[in-house]
């Protein structure tokens, strides 16, 4: 997911404050309206207010607009787990990591992570996208419960599950049918899989 | 040439016995040796002793290859989800429709199975297509569940989960490492499931 934060302007240098902000809501929006393929930097940048140049300072690409950050979401996952106390069980070494994603992806607005999904879901294209980064993310987490002692296939299990679970949450949070915030409806959708898993 | 008649020759009219299986071997081992993209429906027609006009009687293109097969694996399963006894839970349904997918793919060659994953993982594209068919086959187990009663996020988690299952026991049936049946390695690996979802 792509990230609004405001700390990084200071980075920018002469960059207009907040482009890149306005921009994904530019984005957002006309993917929505006209569809993702229908849709070309020129249009979101005029949309935004800011030249084409400015768009291409800020994303790769349309698709980065939508999965930039990815890197960094990865990483804070992959740390939270790795930095589970020892002798922690997978799942809750997972939850660690779960903690860490939540923490990174409840900053954002809901109102625009839930337009940001319905764009993915309404293109196959980027819903393989968001499949290998999913995919991606389970392979770090299971490589990181390997190195904590975890056995396969637990660690792929357990790890394939945390992504569920992560789409889940994001979804459930997203939809703004549950008022809770990210981390505390990601903690209980780990709840849910434990129960499911328990069922009989 | 073989004159051993198998069941299917009789679907097969004027075609050659067992031409499918053999130009599925014959891909396989393209595909191996030098790469998804680099081979040509009329290398593996030649390589299986056939026309070309044959390979595309079975096969729309060089993907389905790899990925025939798939709508009806989701159907077996969907039916193994469904045909589960009112009130048994959410994971044991879900075990049924693996007991089915099991059924199905353990008659498969081991060595072909793994050839066949070993392409796939080699290719992203191919990769990704792999991913969008277990997330379909997922929603459909999920819709399955939710038609007993499993309310979600449950309905989901259980039908991920299953899914993750299902690819951890392919590959460690496919890899000859674990010499028993699909069907019995399926059933440890939902067990390996529960274990880890009840790891503290």
């Amino acid at each position: 997911m792509s990230v609004t934060v405001n700390a990084r302007v200071a980075d920018m240098g002469r960059w207009q404050p907040d482009s890149r902000g306005r921009l994904q809501e530019a984005a957002l929006a006309l993917y929505s309206e006209r569809g993702f393929d229908q849709t070309t930097a020129a249009q979101i940048a005029l949309q935004a207010g800011v030249t084409e140049r400015t768009f291409f300072r800020h994303f790769a690409d349309k698709r980065e607009v939508l999965f930039g950050g990815s890197a960094l979401l990865r990483e804070r996952i992959v740390a939270g787990v790795a930095g589970a106390p020892a002798g922690e069980g997978a799942l809750d070494a997972v939850s660690r990591g779960l903690d860490a994603a939540a923490a990174m992806l409840g900053e954002f607005r809901r109102d625009l992570s839930r337009q940001r999904q319905a764009v993915i879901d309404a293109n196959p294209e980027l819903r393989e996208r968001e499949l290998a980064k999913l995919a991606d993310y389970a392979a770090a987490v299971a490589a990181a419960l390997r190195q904590r002692g975890v056995s396969e296939p637990q660690a792929t299990l357990a790890a394939e599950a945390s992504m569920s679970v992560l789409r889940v949450a994001l979804q459930r949070w997203a939809s703004g049918d549950d008022d809770r915030d990210l981390t505390a409806i990601m903690r209980d959708s780990v709840a849910e899989l434990r129960a499911v898993a328990a069922s009989r």
